[in-house]
């Protein structure tokens, strides 16, 4: 009997760069957009292009390790206090273990045995704790140091897109054309992608991917002409 | 006995607020800060800005709440699934949710009485391997909008304070030194309450937040003044 069960999973490495390109398609295409309507030139919207590129990069890269690393902090704190819980205040703390078993539908009987099994071994016992009581789970450090370097140069990537139309045209007008149907072909590819690597409909996924960009390209667009 | 069990717990509207704040301050800074490095008039720094501040929030806002919409669709489908897989692979979903529990840390005793207390009721059975086999909650949909929404909003309100600079003076140089000193402040100010509401060392992570925006405007800054 082949019981398929085809819950989301996905290599990290691939969703990593689709979640960082997609992202990099979006924005400065929309800053790109919105910028078109106001300049005579392309070499200033080029210009705020990389500056957004770097920005953006960064931010999400440099952001993304260093939540990382407070995350695993954070989770060492937590560990640390409830090891120290178990000793002070251990009856609050296997009431906790008991209330968490009873949420889950066991009876009186089940819960009492499930908590002295427990908190005979005190690593086991913290270990539930941070677990069903706390939601947490040990991060990887290296995890997060490749994932924030693959989502900023996917982004990188992602922002070079719609940058080029206007990199290899000579007026905004026709920049922002070619630079619309390009990432407009794009967001919809990574779209498709991104929903089908975390288990959506990926066509609904793709024009939703696509409804963001357009909307944001347009509303900048209208609004930076309101401004000008 | 005063058992205080400080874990992170904070109001979703001001951890949203602290949150597209703080992202909004960054990214409109840094590529205010990459642009004023290679034009001559604020005006373009601003209209920069403009088109940045609508994208960025358009995409971080709308984003979110279709992220949300998504989440809730694939919580009901997982749901429908689970209830199906209990009809179809009634052993083998007891099975699971016997590793659960012997991952949990309880003997075969207890995982066996545990198992046949839940799957007596399927609500409580399918719950269960909702919860702890693929760790998902029912989203809130009200929650996931008016969270888009306020993320969004901050984004925009956060991203007018490195833009004011260029707003009120005169050149380029100038709008950079005040935008940058305005920036920083509010970069320490929200990374320290930022920190504070998800139980983090606060002046780590005012210093973690300020080394982002910094790090990001200055690359932007050489960055663009090399492409130039």
């Amino acid at each position: 009997m082949a019981h398929d069960e085809e819950h989301l999973k996905s290599s990290d490495f691939i969703s990593d760069i689709v979640i960082g390109m997609s992202d990099g398609l979006t924005v400065p295409f929309a800053l790109a957009a919105g910028i078109s309507s106001a300049v005579q030139s392309n070499g200033l919207v080029v210009t705020a292009c990389i500056a957004e590129i770097v920005a953006g990069s960064i931010a999400m890269g440099l952001g993304g390790y260093l939540a990382g690393k407070t995350e695993l902090d954070h989770y060492k704190t937590e560990l640390k206090r409830e090891y120290q819980e178990t000793i002070d205040y251990p009856e609050i703390e296997k009431r906790e273990v008991k209330e968490i078993f009873e949420v889950m539908g066991l009876s009186q009987q089940s819960q009492n045995m499930a908590v002295e099994e427990l908190v005979k071994d005190t690593d086991k016992w913290v270990k539930f704790m941070m677990k069903y009581e706390l939601n947490l789970e040990e991060p990887d450090k290296n995890k997060a140091r490749k994932s924030a370097f693959n989502i900023g140069m996917a982004y990188v990537v992602g922002g070079a897109i719609p940058m080029l139309a206007y990199v290899f045209t000579s007026t905004p007008q026709t920049g922002f054309k070619f630079s619309f149907i390009i990432t407009v072909i794009c967001l919809l590819v990574f779209g498709y992608f991104k929903s089908k690597l975390t288990g959506q409909k990926p066509i609904m996924g793709a024009l939703k991917m696509m409804a963001i960009g357009v909307i944001a390209a347009m509303s900048a667009y209208f609004l930076v002409k309101l401004f000008n």
